[in-house]
């Protein structure tokens, strides 16, 4: 095959939302070929069964509150093993486009003269909107969708341009939203958004122990206490959020469901 | 499986950019789970493949310029499929939750009484990234990505939130921006985004014939016009955009790649 993992080569390839049936075919015939795989603490147990036996695996997961390597030991441990001519899987959640801190492990390897590629992954945030039975983006209501992470170094403020969060036109996406919940709440109401605006909260999108969670910005900190601690969590808000008429949503709110738009 | 699908049921599945390697997995079980797969003109031949000879196929295809079913006719079509019992496969390009126009199909399935679920898939924004070697996200240059569609109806204006898209510490991507391609230019160096901003462009993502062209927000109209027509189109905006070191970019400027960050 064309793009077949060279010796030497590193792969940065996306892992998806947890369920190893969203792993691209791609993916799942980019670890076949490797020598090792390099993975996240965020890649579960089912997508690691992918990867055949003879396959070297290596643990770099960093997750809040585990011990985890740091970025520099991650890079220096990418660029030794292409160094040995390995066929290197870097293997990571989600998609290595979005909050992956991809381009320090392209960088370093770059500097090493080590070419890296990328295979692409679904998003937590296609797959939350899929288990609700929603779309992130509304025709008419909601043409713009964005993404960010709440991810802050420990102490730091969380430093967002809150105005264009607060855009009633817009599904908004928190990633790593939950220690922030509270604030996320608190600044875009005063920010303008209505404390209304639907929210859905999802935990460990895909998995078995899947928890979505319907609920409003107002409700949203009280909301982020009811789900599963320690697990993965984004935040969808905005009027597509509302749009649910899944079985298994739990509403937390009284008003019936947002109509079909 | 827990999530075969059932007769009377509808699945609406990504079927990712356009290399038949980028579906998932999931997506390729369910189509050979269908019965009839109903699909779109933004779903290549490749892809198609995958599809089991004893399925049923119908393109409904939408695409400017080409005779292609409206929004209501597919509609009927999958409400006639699911009530004659069928197990249906709704297949869109990219991932169903953005600018697919889901909500639209949900909402008539549901107004008969049908269920519809469905499996996410890469979106073409991730694609592109991953095929230009960058990532969508950076951190400290771009927290935000925000995904827009510059699709509107013919004769009608391009409305947008102009100052949010214009923030350089984020990275903006639009779909179907082809036609609108002088306007996003104009108006987003109208509210403030330097001129120099880094922009890509990205034709036929992840086929054999995909193009990747590197240029600046006041170049953009001029490279769009150097993108093969006809094809569909993403453009990425911001400082993501010009991080860019693969060997089949073209760069349309003369300042050297920007540095990795």
């Amino acid at each position: 095959m064309a793009d077949a993992i060279a010796p030497g080569e590193v792969w940065l390839v996306g892992a998806g939302p947890g369920d190893p049936e969203l792993l691209t075919r791609k993916a799942e015939r980019l670890l076949g070929e490797a020598s090792v795989v390099f993975y996240d603490a965020l890649v579960g147990p089912g997508v690691l069964d992918l990867i055949p036996p003879h396959v070297r695996r290596v643990a770099v997961g960093k997750r809040s509150g585990r011990h985890s390597k740091d970025q520099g030991s991650i890079n220096d441990l990418l660029v030794a093993a292409a160094l040995a001519g390995e066929r290197v899987v870097r293997l990571k959640g989600g998609d290595p486009s979005l909050f992956a801190r991809a381009m320090e492990e392209v960088a370093a390897l770059a500097a090493a003269g080590i070419a890296t590629r990328i295979c692409p992954g679904v998003t937590a945030a296609s797959a939350a909107a899929a288990s609700a039975g929603i779309s992130l983006s509304l025709r008419g209501l909601a043409r713009r969708v964005q993404f960010v992470t709440a991810h802050v170094q420990a102490g730091a403020p969380l430093e967002m341009e809150w105005a264009a969060l607060a855009d009633p036109g817009c599904t908004t996406v928190f990633y790593m939203g939950r220690a922030a919940a509270g604030e996320i709440s608190r600044q875009l109401a005063a920010a303008g958004l209505d404390p209304k605006t639907p929210v859905l909260l999802a935990c460990d999108v895909s998995l078995a122990g899947e928890q979505l969670l319907h609920t409003r910005l107002d409700l949203l900190p009280l909301a982020a206490q009811a789900m599963a601690p320690g697990k993965p969590m984004v935040i969808l808000i905005g009027e597509a959020a509302g749009n649910h008429r899944q079985a298994q949503v739990t509403a937390l709110h009284e008003e019936p469901a947002h109509g079909v738009c």
